[in-house]
């Protein structure tokens, strides 16, 4: 217990000196101001040169940068409501934020990771994994929209995820909180953790053509906390990396009680073998409940699926399958080289670095080269895996990627630093003090098989003094350094949404060459959509009333709505009828306890709306989208119930005045 | 109807030359690249030069950059729910977003003004509008956060607000949509606007020591659409001036029918005469409901008040309180120079800039140089009140703001410029283009009586082909223009989060050195607040629970609960024992049908939560803290209903292993 208290005080005190009271360490040969200031400056009317995705952890959503200039280009909403986009709001996307305890409003989005084509980023989708009520997302490129989120049964805290296979064949979920699982009575004594709280790791497969996720199968594990992971790659091809902490399985006090071991584990998971159980049928059916929710694109709705039925393969009954590697001290970060042949692991709590082989672990399995087990399964010794240890590289790692030139960069949270070494002999090569406690970083592709270096930008949790104060709120911070040379150089420090975890950055032109810019109206086929303003209509169903309208520059058709009752449910289905880049409009009601509607160029979309009080309600577009904006408004009517006023509208196809705009255009 | 339809072509051709085409007009004399570069980087450690407070607009926020460098440096949540920091969602900030019609989850924030001292900005709070549902909302600058919300009833879309007199004496809004008044029967036919939609400008009296709002009368106008506003300043004290549209008092296609005249009205309101009559006992007093939400800081709780009377004061009753003085052609921008003799009324149809005179308007008044009245309140000759007219300044003149050596800029939608003119001599001296189709712009300072100048910048809403293409939907862009020497030259592009509409500016110590970096804990009044371990507890009152509990470097208190029951009502009540700056902790609980909470240092924040399955569910800390962060975890065992389980809890006060880490700390 003496020695738990002093690695905690070692912890604390050098947190006090380096993290949280604001001191500043020298650089070491920074770019100058006015080179930094080149290096980073897009001027006006050019483009960034990487798109950089980032998580957006307690925000929910991800958010894209520019680099190098550090721009926040866009904020994808993913797992959280987002009014200003309706996201969760509109009738059409709904069903994405739908789990087995139905809407939640908010996600903890905490990483990220580009699809893949032979180890390479393909540049076609963004996979998010969501920690607290554990789920995947996946994110459609061309759109920039969240097409796909699926629920994870059996887990809970859905950390370790959503790394892919070297071909997207599969995403993976390990979760974080090990917990009775769900198709089990899981109302047991916290204190029975040992005998009842289980792990899973799943794997999720993705369709190779339209990127759809399923749940393939899932490993039970020993009660733990799988933290993060990563695919092999080459020779490591079909093996899964994970590390996990709290091999001590305590249930309270983590912060002493899981910090007791002097190593914890790096799983190998041999994924392949995997697979060919499930496809032979072996593993358990079980019944679960979870939500696949999933955007299509031609009708512009969104539809959940409850799902009842998974696949859970014990890995104790098959003991080719988990591998158990020591890993020094409470693991955290579990990153493969560009190469395949080495796994880092980074203890949160140890003084080096060590370096596993895959060829070395390949030998150890094969000549039972172990140390017992650990919950049934094969623990290989730590020397017969390991490659080596970076020694005394810094306090605190958390993650590391690479340069594709046989470089490694670690983050240090407790030293506020990132430290270069080399692959080969493990030799520190540079550090740098980063502003200050460091999570995750990121090096363009760095961690697939073919890393474009150049930039590495580290996500610091802790701000102070950096920038204009804000109050007791600060903003979590990214810097950008410059990585071509032998010597890191400081280029810039800027502020970021929610707290980044993982982040992917790409090239610009793999992203960007496929956008797309509108949504063909003639593809429209919501049941709901006025593809013209000779289409819009009001119609009345019992207590529920249809408003099929048109958005166009610069009017609403129609504009005014009476014979509208208290108790109806109105739905106003809003078509944009623009087809022409960054032309969207918006849509709000007076008093209406929903989010607003911003409608893409060919986009339907619709918003329910339960009038409460008799009166006039205004309602007008909210993107200024034209020099007549302010015009573009309208008025509903409503009555009370049993009112003798008839359900009338004007505007649309009923109206002169819309015809000689529409014959005008 | 020809020449409206001709100058509504007039429009739709320009803004495919121009706004929609993505044309690039030539630069003028622009910083070279490296100099723009240095005059815009902000090197890592050192800070921005100015704060700048940027409407959302539909978004319903209010962001803060830093300038030069157009860093993002917060999002402040004001009108629409965030599940990230819990706004709308803790129990203390849920009475934040009431209303009349209830909570409702967004707005539409378009307009900002800081509170002023002598006609200079004073750095104490700052005022946001919500058009939508029309509030105000106070935000504390020590904090950044909202303290408080006010609902304005006879009101629709409350667009022409928050701005304030010199002393911050009022903060006023105005109706953009005329609707029935809500102390009328509202189910009157839409057509029936001229005789039963009205207007109101209503002036909200703020505390001079705590700011504090009030509404305290409102002037009842004819039906039109009133649109923004500003107050007078100098000689012109004690007047507000206000633009409007649609003098036509069309209901239905604004686009064409509101732009039939050739002038609407910019109207010169005597607030001090009105102040006068109210004090005086004048108006009549109506029945109303309108919300008025405040924060409590010492207590870390929110309340919510309806309030049921307002006093209306009928303009025509009172012929001395306002004026209409014309302008063509559906004016926008309402803008006062720092000097307060002249007013800038912007025509978005209009092809000249008019500039009023305040000394020619009180002439005017004196000798009631009149022509006839409108809607019972005199109008004044055009000539009357005219300093002078900009000639073809450009086109689509949105906003006016002023340098203080004695230049106005204003925006042009439709050419997509800004151009500089001279109050002097009304002489235009530059225009430069912006990229596409701004709207607002920002001159630090610039509407006060003594502007900053250095810096102008634009907001624009088209940025098509500016920034690398993030699908369908982008987000707007500001420009930044260097504005000290004779001509304006373009420094930089970065994008916006929502939609920015008014924005303020202030050199950052004015702001800064007041800024609040934690919550004393010994000020925490909070009824549920723990403000040690040893006072953390669970308590069960019926099938209401009670935690209160503690989060610190890195563990919860209590970390382990069970006795929850199917049924039960589970309130987290959790204090940040922290007294450091950023180091916030979060908080979320697995499945639950809730937000996040993030709990500054010293804050006590309650989420709430209704179990709805037995199990075991965990909850963490959401915001990395510390190294051991990811062991800052625990459990909650819910049982089913009528379960003998005991209520339990482990660590707090009762645990040994919390002494332990107590002592030690």
């Amino acid at each position: 217990m003496k020695k738990i208290l002093y690695s905690i005080s070692v912890v604390a005190s050098a947190m006090l000196v380096f993290g949280l009271q604001g001191c500043k360490p020298k650089n070491a040969g920074d770019a100058t101001g006015a080179d930094a200031a080149s290096k980073v400056y897009v001027a006006p009317g050019k483009y960034d040169e990487l798109y950089n995705f980032v998580s957006g952890g307690f925000s929910g959503q991800v958010s894209v940068y520019g680099i190098p200039s550090g721009r926040l280009l866009r904020v994808i909403p993913v797992f959280s409501v987002d009014p200003e986009k309706g996201w969760g709001y509109s009738e059409e996307t709904k069903p994405m934020l739908n789990t087995s305890s139905g809407q939640i409003p908010w996600g903890d989005q905490h990483h990220l990771d580009l699809s893949q084509t032979n180890g390479e980023i393909d540049g076609r989708w963004l996979f998010a994994n969501e920690n607290n009520t554990p789920r995947i997302a996946r994110i459609d490129l061309k759109t920039f929209r969240t097409s796909e989120i699926i629920e994870i049964p059996n887990s809970a805290g859905n950390h370790s995820s959503p790394f892919i296979t070297e071909n997207t064949e599969y995403v993976v979920a390990g979760t974080r909180f090990s917990v009775p699982m769900d198709y089990e009575n899981g109302d047991v004594p916290i204190d029975s953790y040992k005998k009842n709280f289980k792990g899973t790791l799943s794997f999720v497969s993705v369709a190779p053509k339209d990127g759809e996720m399923k749940l393939a199968f899932q490993l039970l594990l020993p009660g733990m906390d799988f933290d993060l992971s990563h695919s092999g790659k080459g020779p490591s091809s079909g093996w899964f990396f994970f590390s996990c902490y709290n091999s001590e399985q305590a249930h309270t006090l983590l912060e002493v009680n899981a910090s007791k071991r002097d190593k914890d584990y790096v799983l190998a998971v041999n994924w392949k073998k995997a697979e060919e159980y499930f496809k032979a049928g072996k593993g358990k059916k079980v019944k679960v409940n979870y939500a696949h929710n999933k955007y299509n694109e031609a009708t512009h709705t969104a539809s959940s699926t409850m799902i009842t039925e998974t696949t859970v393969i014990d890995v104790k009954d098959f003991p080719d399958l988990v591998y158990m590697i020591p890993c020094p001290k409470s693991p955290h970060g579990c990153d493969v080289d560009p190469t395949g042949q080495y796994i880092v692991g980074s203890g949160k709590l140890a003084a080096l670095i060590p370096v596993f082989s895959f060829a070395k672990i390949q030998d150890a399995i094969k000549n039972k080269t172990f140390d017992g087990t650990y919950g049934g399964i094969p623990v290989i010794k730590y020397e017969a895996a390991l490659y080596g240890e970076v020694k005394k590289p810094g306090l605190g790692p958390l993650h590391t990627e690479f340069d594709g030139k046989g470089n490694a960069y670690t983050t240090f949270f407790i030293s506020s630093e990132i430290v270069k070494w080399s692959l080969k002999d493990l030799k520190v090569l540079d550090r740098h003090p980063t502003y200050y406690s460091p999570g995750h970083l990121c090096i363009p592709g760095g961690d697939t098989r073919k890393p474009y270096g150049k930039y590495l930008i580290a996500y610091n949790k802790i701000t102070k003094d950096r920038f204009l104060p804000t109050g007791p709120e600060l903003a979590q911070s990214a810097q950008l350094f410059d990585i071509s040379g032998d010597k890191m150089k400081l280029l810039l420090d800027y502020p970021t949404i929610g707290e980044p975890h993982y982040a992917q950055a790409v090239p610009a032109e793999l992203i960007a060459k496929n956008s797309q810019k509108i949504y063909k109206l003639e593809d429209n086929k919501n049941p709901y959509a006025a593809l013209g303003e000779k289409q819009t209509k009001v119609e009345r169903k019992g207590n529920e009333v249809h408003v099929n309208m048109t958005a166009m520059r610069s009017h609403l058709s129609p504009d005014n709505i009476e014979g509208i009752k208290l108790g109806d449910v109105v739905y106003f289905h809003v078509t944009n009828l623009e087809q022409d880049w960054d032309v969207p409009h918006g849509f709000a009601i007076k008093g209406n306890k929903n989010a607003e509607l911003l409608i893409m160029p060919g986009e339907t979309t619709t918003l329910k709306w339960v009038p409460e009080k008799v009166g006039i309600f205004p309602m007008y577009c909210t993107d200024f989208c034209s020099a007549l904006h302010q015009e573009m408004q309208g008025y509903i009517r409503v009555s009370a119930k049993g009112s003798t006023v008839p359900l009338s509208f004007s505007l649309g196809k009923n109206s002169e005045a819309a015809e000689s705009i529409i014959a005008k255009k």
